[in-house]
């Protein structure tokens, strides 16, 4: 078995469009391939308030999958260390023997989230947009902008955080990154009101967004939403959208959007991502149309980019 | 991170008296502390015959705790391998940082496994024992009894295996192992009717053991159901024992021999193996009891060997 440090990993692995490719067969997967994908695992340490979820996919006729190690510990700030940390597992699908630890510290996850987001604007934002509205400071609300510029050519951003010095160095890190305006905006409401596309990368547990900002031709993607007590949108966002798309339904009725959804109707008709990456439903269809994409995380992502890094790792 | 190799492993931990003290106290654990112990993770592998099961569990005060992966890909043997493989990871508790991979293709499963045979036995198998009867030829079949041994003394093993030539593989190696006679015997019934202890580690699917076999004194422990679909007590047995005990209830009802039984007071009456080590409750209180335990491996006893592997690779 080898073991890959972040180092290595970091080196053959970026947001880019191979990564969005990487990600995009996932989901098609989901739906053209046989999938075993268990229900996340999720063990709690309350005393640290932290969490540790376990995912994993397996799809016939792949040589290896993965398991995947993802935590959050939310008083890590407070030592100077990042809440999040993990790793993947890489396993022969034949004999089910560890082939490797890629040891990445949540930087895959980081990676394939944003990829995932590429994937919903690809199918679901309109083709033309000017501003793009973040919700958000951490690397998520980074890396999905910087993947949304993989698939949409856009010149402003707006940003709304919660930390002042944070939004301010969230300007600040973006300005020299992307070649583009970054204004700070002083409320959810603007950010929505004024943007094309809207990313929430908040692990709020109160709704951020309503439908009574809503405007021809939104789209928003809402990412931050991962366990039973996290919200972003409030239940209106899903039952007011002309289109609402999940990775995976059964996940985010349980641990995202969706669970919020009172409307039997919203929750028939949603679709899932790989529906549309697949083909066999459509994605945006009209300039007017105000589309949104719940993510949740899933399994067949992590497999996707393990078996993808392990390849570049060892090519 | 540190990586640790089955060979580094197999040098510090042994299947020994400390061993069985820190499975001991993993029960205790699951009763006097506050432990999160989720429901195990299976992801299954049907195209390659296999299974992937992700136990794990937190318990409040430790500074570190364990995921393990334990995979069973039963075609294996076709290609010279064994079919059990898998790894633990060592968590720190208050920051959710990867601490350790302990790559012991198994071996410490293996290892705690019989240690919590070696438990059941010394709380519920009579004092005195002459003979011990092994149902299956593989490894639990040759550590189980090696674990009683630790707690027990006896001078007699009977064996009944499927296949002869692993039985006749099996009695060679234990009448080099221990200093015991070692009998084959021919069926189930003449190593229950025979035998002061017996243990039944097979990966059975219909039930080995019947009631009608029964005799005062008799102690089972049946360690080999941990799925839906096995299962080596026919329900009777559990019905017509004076004592159940099994490891985890929950994990009984689900994975194990409590599966199969249909009779209420049964299984309101059936106590976890850590009351007893415990002391809430008693172990055996005479020379007649007929006692059962059913173990399917829990969480805790991963944490706590995989925790005293690392402090003695790290000392």
């Amino acid at each position: 078995m080898k073991l890959f440090t972040k180092e290595e990993i970091e080196k053959v692995i970026r947001l880019d469009n191979r990564v969005v490719a990487v990600v995009e067969e996932a989901f098609n997967d989901l739906v053209q391939k046989k999938v075993q994908m268990p229900p996340i695992m999720r063990i709690d340490v309350p005393e640290h308030n932290g969490e540790i979820d376990i995912k994993s996919a397996y799809v016939a006729g792949y040589d290896s999958f993965a398991v995947k190690l993802s935590s959050g510990f939310f008083d890590n700030d407070k030592r100077g260390l990042p809440s999040a940390s993990g790793m993947m597992l890489l396993l022969n699908s034949e004999t089910g023997i560890p082939k490797a630890v890629l040891a990445d510290n949540g930087y895959l996850t980081e990676v394939r989230t944003a990829a995932a987001g590429a994937v919903a604007a690809r199918h679901l934002a309109r083709e033309n947009i000017k501003t793009v509205g973040v919700i958000g400071t951490g690397a998520q609300a980074r890396l999905q902008v910087k993947a949304l510029k993989l698939v949409r050519g856009f010149d402003k951003l707006l940003v709304y955080g919660r930390t002042p010095e944070k939004t301010a160095q969230y300007q600040k890190d973006m300005l020299q990154d992307l070649d583009i305006d970054v204004e700070i905006v002083s409320s959810p409401e603007e950010v929505v009101t004024e943007s094309d596309v809207v990313i929430t990368t908040t692990p709020s547990t109160e709704p951020l967004i309503q439908a009574e900002w809503f405007h021809p031709g939104l789209h928003i993607t809402a990412m931050g939403s991962d366990a039973e007590h996290k919200q972003e949108l409030e239940s209106s966002v899903l039952e007011r959208a002309d289109y609402v798309v999940c990775d995976v339904k059964a996940q985010s009725l349980r641990l995202g959007e969706m669970r919020s959804c009172n409307d039997q109707r919203v929750i028939d008709e949603a679709i899932e991502l790989g529906e549309i990456t697949a083909g066999n439903k459509q994605g945006r269809i009209n300039e007017n149309q105000i589309t949104v994409c719940d993510l949740t995380g899933t399994g067949v992502q992590d497999t996707a980019i393990a078996r993808f890094a392990y390849d570049r790792l060892t090519e």
